[in-house]
């Protein structure tokens, strides 16, 4: 117990803590955006799925794709690829003793260019405000990556 | 070494550290049963694999796409879309010292979701199976996400 | 403060840290690859990037696949099953006090198996050089996961 309790009195790791439940709540809130679409306009990828909607020749016709439902996947599986490496560099990044108002503007920078890029992507915004929202985010993962790197470094 | 010792003296730390390998390893094996079907089936997507199996107008037949194949390739994704989400705020919430009892109690449930998601996808067991296997592992994540942000919320 | 100074006194953990960064740099930077592919040969997933590069019936046709941009595309997807359960097991490993050299030799091994497999799916090299990569990084996060399951179960 000790060991959690101590973690938890730096600031730097609760706020961190606190930023990475915020952006993996916004990645899974994906998940339900995608479903809510298959449902909505009946595009299934199983034929379990589709089953529950229509049968015989009927259930067959709604195993399709569509281009909203596959810009919501795009979407999640941009988060995914962005912030899972923001989670797991932040976590030593947090644990590497930053100073906490730099430690801050990093976390609070990456939530808000994620927010912005999804509203980006599912809008969708004229280019390239989505990719602007990619490239802020990423910037602040590969900044954090080099403070680790560079204050312990151990190969 | 003292921290990492003193990590492992919570309970609810090594009960983490359990079941995050645990799922994670089941993750894992959708790459096995995804390779399996690909080579026993002989489908491939990439040129250079196929001409293991064939040669010439042969490997090419081999460059096509699978119901059995992608149905295990989308049961990945899903572990990876709810699986990591778990890891990254488990940990956080191991962290911030909550009851062992409230945390096994998440930890079990949430593998017992995933364990049982992947068979009704595979199967397939018909709806709504999947989609309650599915729901559960997700409502274990939000639980564990709330007490993290209400326990130590720093924005 | 003083928890995350103690970890880091720790040289296992300062390992993990260092290669874990390393890795999901790695993984990082096929976004960057596909993003290069995309804007040179022109092949775009969104109608409003396509729409930066032409007008009217020339944008449309930008939007198409391409067998290099789904390949960068398949190695980022394999990157990411590998290298995050890598980083979830990674860390409770590194966490359960294992011998320096052992933690080492996991580490480097993993992390110079995954940049081999990413030269080998991109190049690419005839199999099994990409399977052998793939097959090493595999070995290397089971072999940690069992360590971990066997000094701190708890179920």
């Amino acid at each position: 117990m000790a060991a959690g309790a101590q973690v938890f009195q730096s600031e730097v790791f609760r706020a961190f803590a606190t930023y990475a439940t915020i952006v993996l709540l916004k990645m899974m809130l994906m998940s339900v955006i995608t479903a809510f679409f298959r449902i909505t306009r009946k595009v299934f990828a199983n034929p379990e799925d589709a089953a529950v909607h229509g049968k015989g020749a009927d259930a067959k016709k709604y195993l399709r794709t569509d281009s909203d439902v596959e810009r919501v996947r795009r979407c999640h599986l941009n988060d995914i690829e962005n912030i899972i490496p923001f989670v797991g560099i932040g976590l030593v990044y947090a644990l590497s003793n930053p100073d906490l108002f730099t430690a801050l503007l990093h976390f609070r920078i990456f939530a808000g260019s994620r927010i912005f890029h999804t509203i980006a992507y599912l809008t969708p915004l004229p280019q390239p405000s989505r990719a602007l929202g990619w490239f802020v985010g990423y910037g602040v993962t590969v900044s954090m990556a080099y403070r680790v790197l560079q204050s312990l470094l151990y190969l």
